[in-house]
């Protein structure tokens, strides 16, 4: 899903659950984070998945530890954190990694 | 979900497709790689989600290159890998990846 280069780069991992009906905001909120991010220097892509049962990985990949802490520290960002403690997530887990190696495999028939 | 001790220890990001109609065999044996890996020295957890679309993310924990080494190299793991390739997969990334931070976040109302 996400076009990186060759490694070495970092990888943000998010898993959360959201507390069940979550409103709307969440998904406006989400949206303009992904957006916001892609503006940001070093950020190579991003995948996301939720569940049914409202648990989601994230994960989002960047340049070096610099690129991350531009987005940690973004002034949007920080209110969007703020506001997911104050009202949506259950709980979460981040955790930051150094990618060390990749590969990839493409079915011939697709 | 994957209840880890602290850094630094490792992840593998495996991030996946399966071809759409993909048969009831593909969830069997997920499920047996599951409790295979459960089995392996040096396995700290495993947190995995597939969307409607069929992609999916599946993030594993490990102690070290080596326990991951066992589990890729397991014969059964290799069979599945093999399956996978052959019958199940659209596409996937595997990314393995060197966990430097944690930090987590439990809401106090939960």
């Amino acid at each position: 899903m996400a076009s990186t280069p060759p490694p070495p780069y970092l990888a943000v991992l998010f898993t959360s659950r959201l507390i069940p009906g979550t409103d709307h905001a969440y998904d406006t909120t989400a949206a303009r984070m992904l957006a916001l991010a892609q503006t940001i220097d070093g950020f190579f892509g991003i995948e996301s998945i939720r569940a049914a049962d409202q648990t989601g990985i994230t994960i989002s990949y960047w340049r070096d530890y610099e690129s991350i802490e531009t987005w940690r520290t973004h002034p949007e960002h920080l209110d969007a954190q703020a506001a997911g403690r104050r009202e949506w997530y259950d709980w979460y887990e981040l955790r930051i990694a150094e990618v060390t190696r990749a590969s990839s495999y493409t079915a011939s028939n697709v």
